[in-house]
């Protein structure tokens, strides 16, 4: 970040959004019938179904100054955001980008914002429509993004919460625990890599980026059910499960597998913690038929079994006969 | 506001969110494919181009809570978002909202906002998406709200900033100043109307709703530029001016009249300053070719002259032969 002194406040509305829109000047602009600077932006819908949810980080909530560049930042929104459309089959169209900052924020950072969000939706090849920029009174930063999307090719309907059915196999798209291990790092003084692992999982932290294009895949695939798994996996397959009205069994050799990934950074009963419980990783949990195999890439977490069998007395995210607490093996924006 | 001490912190995200949903219970659902809930939602695009926009609004900036309620607020926040898809000639189709909120914030501000998201989102016909929560590590308290929506019935292209010609007139679809006069009652210490007039300065600045479907009216007419005005007159007029590369010649007689409807709950010189430079009005700004009438409600103030001419020798507003200072005669969210 080239800090050159000038802050937003200095530069003033117009002089940071020209240097905002420079950043995003080299994005696809596929669709795109109206960009940044009018009332509103326009987008091309193709497919008469347009695909919208909004996510918003939060400086000291969602990262720390001291641990993350705004560069980071901008990848992070951008993943959580585009990871949920995925998590419907669905893939990116379009991003409105809205900043809340006081006016002593250094342009740098919000440039370096910017770079980030252009970085993401450049890999992901979705153009920015417009945005907002507010001053906060305080000193609290904010970036809110909305992603708009569509339902991928060869998607015919959005792969919901609440289609797993018993019978059907639990999977998920990637690694898990990441972001939590690479967070544990940081808290316990690790905020420079002395190994890859360490790297990948302080990588993954601050800013993430998964392959979005399982979510099509899977839905292509025949996925009932998919959500990201952004506050962990208990708790965001508790979300599956109760949307379903089933359980969802872990195999305890597959949590162990996932956790194992995480050893020697984590010891393994921290990285078990860190699998079942571990949030910001954006990849996807997804259930599938049981009688056809996983899309490539992704590994097998369990099974949907009927509420009532196997002692799983009801909907829930289950293992060794218990049912797991959402409460403590996730995060809860306002219960800490 | 009934406020029963419960919080956001002590009722936990998914209790929070099961109040704000019920607030929207009663909007419309036309074109809701998938609502609030799941990853993300759907909404059915019959025209196959989405219009969107973003705005924020935040606490100790935007409002003071000792002057304005929470359903104030989320009437406040929807306006903006609604009036400017009204600016392009569109309507809204569907809302996100993402509040972000420190945890020991009043379970009960959380539902007065929604109540008036809900109202407001009501009277225009647009159900809300989805949203977000998300926790503040101070006491900042911001709304951030997406509008999606679509080019209305008889409309066939967007009504950009940039289309004003020499020879247009200059039209505004209703008073302007309002929100700036209220605002100048509160800072001098009138919190409660004492007649009438006071009282619709006082509403529109904390609640301003205006006629949306004036937008979609001005481009059924033909307007060529439309702007809705948000940080003053001038302001808006001056990117109007700018994006079309035209001068906004003001009527100076049209200025007094719009002042007139200020008095006497503002002396005449703040009045006119208040029509000149008052923000957060979201009355709409357009310009129509000379040769047309009106649409109803719209009031002429002046009209397109090239660049050059009757001396004005730069885009921009200009009145009796000086050009309007955007800088003093509107806000910038950063310089103040």
């Amino acid at each position: 970040m080239v800090d050159d002194g000038a802050t937003l406040g200095g530069r003033g509305e117009r002089g940071v959004l020209a240097e905002v829109f420079a950043a995003y000047a080299g994005l696809p602009t596929d669709g795109v019938l109206v960009g940044p600077g009018d009332d509103t932006g326009l987008l091309a819908v193709p497919t008469g179904r347009v695909l919208a949810t909004t996510d918003t980080v939060v400086r000291d909530r969602d990262w720390r100054d001291d641990w993350s560049t705004a560069q980071d930042v901008g990848v992070k929104v951008v993943t959580q955001n585009l990871a949920d459309l995925a998590a419907m089959g669905g893939r990116g169209t379009g991003l409105l980008v809205a900043l809340a900052a006081p006016p002593s924020l250094p342009l740098a950072w919000a440039r370096g914002l910017a770079e980030g969000i252009g970085y993401a939706a450049g890999l992901a090849g979705v153009p920015v429509l417009g945005g907002d920029l507010s001053s906060t009174a305080g000193d609290a930063v904010l970036v809110a993004v909305t992603a708009l999307g569509e339902l991928a090719d060869g998607v015919t309907a959005p792969v919901l919460r609440s289609g797993a059915s018993p019978g059907d196999v639990l999977a998920v798209s990637g690694p898990l625990g990441r972001s939590g291990a690479g967070l544990e790092l940081l808290l316990g003084g690790v905020t420079e890599a002395r190994d890859e692992q360490e790297r990948r999982l302080l990588d993954h932290h601050r800013r993430p980026l998964t392959d979005l294009a399982q979510g099509p895949s899977a839905a292509r695939a025949g996925a009932t059910a998919m959500i990201d798994v952004s506050d962990g996996l208990v708790r965001d397959g508790d979300r599956v499960a109760r949307a379903s009205g089933v359980a969802l069994v872990l195999d305890p050799g597959a949590v162990d597998r996932l956790a194992g990934e995480l050893v020697p950074a984590l010891p393994l009963d921290r990285a078990r913690r860190q699998v079942l419980s571990g949030g910001e990783e954006h990849e996807l949990l997804a259930t599938f038929p049981g009688d056809r195999s996983l899309p490539e890439g992704w590994r097998r977490l369990g099974q949907v079994l009927p509420v009532g069998s196997d002692g799983a007395d009801a909907p829930g995210v289950w293992q060794d006969g218990a049912r797991l607490d959402p409460a403590t093996g996730g995060w809860d924006h306002f219960e800490g």
